[in-house]
């Protein structure tokens, strides 16, 4: 549904540097591939390469779907809000049950070696994320989804949905890199000091992903790239907000 | 000075959040003199105790500082601009001259021992943190603090050295992150899936670290917490502006 004017127009900016995340984002999932493909020997459920699920369901679901899911707003500018709600909302269901199944893989995995769970900060960082991206996803849908949530209450807690889910896309970059660091130092020991093929590629790998935070970062909070209230929805929120500090609305 | 009107009023919840940002940070250093004091032997320039010299300067510089440095327009909110600048320009250069000692230390104790200097993510972060905040601080130095850069360019400036600012505090966390993983691995090993205190307690100094930075964060972003423009600030930068951009000014 088109309603765009002079407000909804697209900053002629905006689309290079959402190119530019893009072709980061798609990289860093490449990139996890070639070097579980190289260095790794593939993936696979049963055996060994069972673990190799893990790191790349992770940075396709906890590290691009989720930054990408964060961009909704700033791409869908013209589109009805609900539209663009619901894509955004999808989008983190898609990467949550991508990640069960990362997370899964490596629980799974542990088990059938025989290795201790949760011992290590990634481990700690990784189950921190994992919950509080599930609780921030339900209580997302429970205000902004959910028809029951008042105007008042949708608009107090907007802030700190925005806040709570850029901070837990951050850590989530932040636990990759923590994991890829303790799949190199397990394997490669001292070697790593020795500049291993593999471990410059992994390097690389942990600076894409700092790039592909830094860049859906920077598009985030763009003062002058946020989304524009349309007109209807204007109208319709002074509604709302008339109706729910309890006047009769203006106009119906 | 003090120039308060309602509109640089300290918002009425700001206080404990701050407090709770110091607490936590004086508690991340605190963790890391004691993890380094148990487990490591302690601290010397001489002997290969210089290495502990690293986690410690960076923490103390590029965490705890850094952060602090960042905070500074939301606590001094009352204070004549300049008098906030120079502050926070300051904490930032202390900020740097730490961390200068910690980068030293971990080189010269690598040329010591004849390790390898700059193979690891954690190097790699590090570095580029450590030059891109040096860059930051002069850019910043040379456009608001050094008389020359006009009105127009500071405002254009501003939203970058914002964001920029942010992001290398968040790399910077990041950062200690990866180096905590290394320094754990590189010692304990496989012994660190037996639940050794050391690990444990370097794990809860990681979960720290991570609540620090989004303590920062959160009352960095908070649009509410903004410092408003003191009366005296928006009539001089009227002036300014007019200026810069041709006409002669409203009022001298």
């Amino acid at each position: 549904m088109e309603s765009g004017t002079g407000l909804g127009s697209t900053p002629s900016t905006l689309p290079y540097y959402v190119a530019f995340s893009q072709l980061v984002g798609l990289t860093v999932v490449a990139v996890t591939g070639a070097w579980l493909g190289l260095y790794r020997g593939g993936i696979a459920w049963e055996s060994a390469l069972q673990f190799n699920v893990h790191p790349l369901c992770m940075v396709i679901g906890l590290i691009f779907l989720q930054g990408d899911a964060l961009l909704v707003y700033r791409v869908f500018r013209k589109e009805a809000r609900r539209t663009t709600k619901v894509l955004h909302g999808l989008l983190h269901a898609f990467a949550f049950i991508i990640s069960l199944v990362g997370v899964v893989a490596v629980f799974d995995y542990h088990r059938k070696m025989g290795y201790a769970d949760l011992y290590s900060l990634h481990s700690w960082c990784g189950i921190l994320v994992f919950v509080l991206y599930f609780v921030q996803w339900l209580v997302g849908f429970s205000f902004f989804l959910f028809p029951g949530a008042s105007f008042s209450l949708r608009s107090r807690y907007r802030p700190q949905h925005i806040f709570f889910g850029a901070a837990l896309f951050l850590l989530s970059v932040g636990t990759a890199l923590l994991g890829l660091k303790e799949a190199l130092l397990f394997k490669l020991g001292t070697k790593y000091s020795t500049f291993e093929p593999e471990g410059i590629l992994a390097n690389v790998l942990g600076l894409l992903l700092v790039c592909f935070g830094g860049a859906v970062l920077y598009i985030l909070v763009r003062a002058d790239w946020k989304r524009p209230p349309q007109a209807e929805e204007q109208a319709l929120s002074l509604d709302f907000k008339t109706l729910t500090e309890g006047d009769s609305p203006s106009s119906q």
